[in-house]
């Protein structure tokens, strides 16, 4: 797809971060299954439903410019994800495992708000208040993610005093 | 590699971080050239010298934990290159180009972001001062580089203004 215009460079990012949005919703599961800590594994179940209202928005936005709500492969999150994997076989033990699976979330997090930052800016240059209210809702929410994140990290702690 | 304590992970995201930082040293110079802007290519140029040093301090770190300084593949900032090239190939037009780059360059800037928020915090945990304190070094340089950028795009905002 040749990126001629704004437009095209916007819904090109939406599309990213449609699929980015869709794989985590199947990823956090699965980290809330390995999760030790009872605060973490909610943070993870409570973020998933979250994700899914961002998806919903996602297609709102689709829709509001006529476009089709289709994902296009982000190789950014595909390796994020299979980062936070390999964490996930390799870790042993509780903590060690808490303090991995916070990292790949907090790194999935950031990722997520890089790209809200990015696509509320353009959206703003495209005249599509809607559409960047939408995305400052869910930017909103991965900020408040990543920062309950620090929170139980620093709660839990657990290496640092057994150290 | 199993990841049995803080330690482990810590080395374990040293070596995923000196990979992604090298990686970018490679990267910047190709995306300073594609920029039409002088201020982003100047700032690309700019933060490919910070990298340099981020390289070294990252090498110091290894020394200071007794261990090869060796990089590991970062699927994530792979991923993120990939990307940042599919747009550098795709991107047509002066401001589409710039726009996509400062994209490209933000998410980067963010994986490092939440990654050195990471490293600092084990590091702490840890009780690694010295390393803990270069990696804020780093973790400033990464915060006002993405802040310069933002500062350049809305500088430039040509695609509005043409709209």
């Amino acid at each position: 797809m040749a990126l001629k215009t704004l437009n095209d460079l916007f819904e090109d990012m939406l599309r990213d971060v449609y699929y980015a949005e869709k794989k985590l919703v199947k990823t956090l599961p699965k980290m809330a299954k390995k999760a030790s800590s009872d605060d973490l594994a909610k943070a993870f179940a409570h973020h998933k439903s979250e994700t899914d209202g961002q998806v919903t928005r996602l297609e709102e936005i689709f829709e509001m410019i006529g476009k089709p709500a289709r994902g296009k492969t982000c190789e950014a999150m595909d390796g994020l994800v299979a980062e936070g994997s390999e964490i996930m076989e390799e870790a042993e033990g509780a903590s060690v495992m808490d303090a991995g699976l916070i990292a790949s979330a907090q790194a999935v997090e950031h990722y997520e708000i890089a790209r809200y930052g990015t696509l509320i800016a353009w959206a703003r240059e495209l005249n599509l208040p809607r559409a960047s209210s939408l995305l400052e809702k869910t930017l909103k929410e991965e900020k408040a993610a990543d920062e309950l994140l620090n929170v139980i990290a620093e709660r839990a702690n657990p290496i640092a005093q057994a150290a």
